[in-house]
């Protein structure tokens, strides 16, 4: 058999899944930050295209994607399924693993999937330029890529800490031609008066969100684009679970265990979605989201409508959240750094359709490093979740004696975290990082 | 039709290809450095297993590759063929351009490809340590995982001038558990020989492998393990142009131009070797080397015999060389920082079945930016310069009016190159590094 199952091109999905149509339960609306009332279409309209407001609130099942934006997925999709067969033999394992690689991408992650789509549909309504936040820079990087695609400008506010960890990924946002700046910046209200409190603010997404959001406001030219959390970004990644659903079948194989990490919840989202489906339709599957353990939202946070940003600028979403105010403490898995979660994931996490677990950082930097030994790729620190988990799954399919197979989405490399790497081999990352849980959540007013 | 060419992994080619069997001329022995003599496998057992000595000096056509290889081979071939469509559009060419992408293998280069071979037959023998000079580090970093694959120890002598500009790569080879000193080091003789010179040294190729053969040759458990000049290493490299020559026929294609950037030889050869075979059975192909304007080993060198290492310790081979003595500067493409060339390579030189090109730095980075932001991948500073001769003969094709089909080797990507393209954005790279060519080259005494 193949390690790794390609799909010839004519194979990637022409359409987006919308999990929203088959959910036995219906959805908590977003509301309104003045009002209290759930917001409309025309509220959203100041910061996205009414295409993706539109999909936001859609409940069609599937939604074509446009041919324009197949061609630029045809630049690195379909990605493989591969087998993690030297894995399997490092472990011993009855174990079956599979891993989804979204780092096959030319930025490395998963992020292009949306990107790319965003871009497309705020081109299509005049959009001439697209400000965004980012954590460790895969989301950046996605956007300044898809941006120059389309020919549109894009500027990213940089969460700072990964801003001074990860300058090879503010480089490659420059290669693609975005401005970058390092976020809290002293350009916005917002980073302001972050800034005021704390001048050295290691900064975090929920506020380089709000740095973003008050700029995409502010400028008619300008509209806003969020790598993660919201019901249209998801839907964009939806486009690989059903690929690793075909890709599968081509291996005669169902999947047992599914495991994403979960920072706002795409790649988890995108992944886990089709097979949740399946779920919902009475199929056996443990679909599990891995968080880590100094930024707990899934694991420890409360489901209660709060908002997506910390100066609170965003809709209130029902979701589960540390609250807005939340500091991550400085952790290598930057894109994992934030305090709420998809809304949609909240709610399958909520009706027991998915369940969450959260790891320490070190014992992910185990886990990558064995993984990296043995299949080569050398994990995000943010996929690094997803590969402990699926060891821990795998060596208790082996003690429980159970060919499970296993699922994960491998969704980005890490060679542009190769610090976070030698502060592992250093042992410097022994400790896990303490956090506060603060309760305090915004209630709409 | 499609954009990348992928083949199964049934198709991954089962044998090496020898070019030496096809040449229409003898190749030039290397000789003993003490006696002037040509040498023989025991002058080489020292430092490298029997069976790699046989493949450097052997005449058969078809090497077989042995199950175990093609085992770690299939955790990342075949390698997509692409065709770089969105960077025809962009330069409006009547070309057609592909580009076959070895950044697809784990440690992001063509280098596992003999890395995997030359570990695999060490162990068969009883070697328990390989140790290796490495420039940007793409070398050191496959060695270093295929040694972790065969349960082999790894030492990285890498070049001074790349330990410091990139850390990220050091990190690499540490997570597949090899030890990395910077070279010039004051561990071998031939290291302090060259620090008691010029204390700050930035090193070079020549000068990592004169400390990596030296510890090799007075080590019984101990071998060394070349990334590339020699023919052995260029006869693992032809599984990039055989595969390369099956995609262009699934996709109708016949290569007119075939290009590949040049240090040593061996992503070159290894694409273009199977269309030289091509070339002395009647087809038109234009095949050429590309290499650094400040490093211009094909372009300006002396074909004469001179030493693959600075100190003096290799046996004498007939190539192109600036002198075994010639410090290159410190340009970002630290891989093709070379005095000399693959002997195969020079042959083919000498007798016009290849020509070779020089490129300043600033030039082969603009070449690379503008591929990136087309593709979306980032080439390694040494593939820039393939990517910068396909971009000029694109050109060329489009003022002459003709359909030519490109076809370049990205022999890597550039993610742990960042610094180079942000010294190329912050215009740090205008000037082209100054050179001075000493013609003394050694004869054997």
């Amino acid at each position: 058999m193949s390690k790794m199952i390609f799909m010839t091109q004519a194979d990637i999905p022409r359409q987006y899944y919308n999990l929203a149509a088959d959910l036995p339960f219906s959805l908590d609306p977003p509301l309104h930050p003045g009002t209290g009332q759930p917001i409309t279409p025309a509220d959203l309209a100041a910061i996205f295209p009414m295409a993706l407001i539109e999909q936001e609130m859609s409940s069609q099942r599937e939604i074509p994607i446009p041919e324009e934006i197949l061609e630029i997925y045809a630049l690195y999709r379909p990605t493989p399924l591969i087998r993690a067969s030297e894995l399997e033999k490092l472990l011993g394992t009855p174990a079956r693993i599979y891993f989804k690689y979204e780092g096959a991408s030319p930025v490395g992650s998963h992020k292009p999937n949306t990107a790319i789509a965003q871009a497309y549909y705020n081109k299509k309504e005049g959009t001439k330029r697209l400000v965004t936040e980012t954590g460790a820079g895969q989301w950046g990087s996605s956007l300044a890529f898809a941006c120059q695609k389309f020919g549109m400008e894009c500027k990213v506010f940089m969460v700072r800490v990964s801003f001074d960890q990860k300058p090879y990924r503010k480089a490659m946002m420059m290669v693609y031609g975005a401005t970058v700046l390092a976020s809290p910046s002293p350009t916005t209200n917002a980073g302001r008066q972050i800034l005021a409190q704390d001048p050295h603010s290691p900064g975090s997404l929920g506020i380089a969100i709000s740095e973003a959001v008050e700029e995409a406001a502010g400028r008619d030219d300008t509209k806003y684009a969020l790598g993660s959390v919201l019901n249209h970004v998801l839907l964009h990644q939806t486009i690989i679970g059903q690929e690793t659903k075909r890709q599968l079948e081509m291996a005669g194989e169902k999947a047992d265990v599914v495991i994403g990490c979960h920072g706002g919840g795409s790649n988890f989202g995108g992944l886990a979605f089709p097979f949740v489906r399946d779920k919902i339709n009475g199929a056996k599957i443990d679909i599990v989201a891995v968080e880590p353990l100094s930024c707990p939202t899934l694991t420890r946070g409360k489901l209660e409508y709060d908002f997506g940003d910390t100066i609170g600028m965003t809709p209130l979403i029902r979701m589960y959240t540390l609250g807005h105010q939340f500091m991550p403490p400085g952790i290598h898995a930057g894109g994992l750094r934030y305090h709420g979660a998809s809304p949609l994931v909240s709610k399958l996490l909520e009706h027991g359709l998915i369940r969450a677990e959260a790891l320490p950082q070190n014992d992910i930097f185990k886990g990558a490093v064995m993984f990296a030994q043995a299949e080569g790729i050398i994990p995000a620190p943010e996929s690094a979740h997803a590969v402990e988990l699926a060891i821990r799954e795998a060596v208790k399919a082996k003690e429980e004696g159970k060919a499970k197979v296993i699922v994960f989405n491998l969704s980005g490399h890490g060679l542009l975290d190769m610090q976070a790497y030698q502060d592992f081999c250093d042992g410097k990352l022994e400790q896990e990082p303490e956090i506060t849980l603060d309760r305090s959540v915004a209630k709409a007013s």
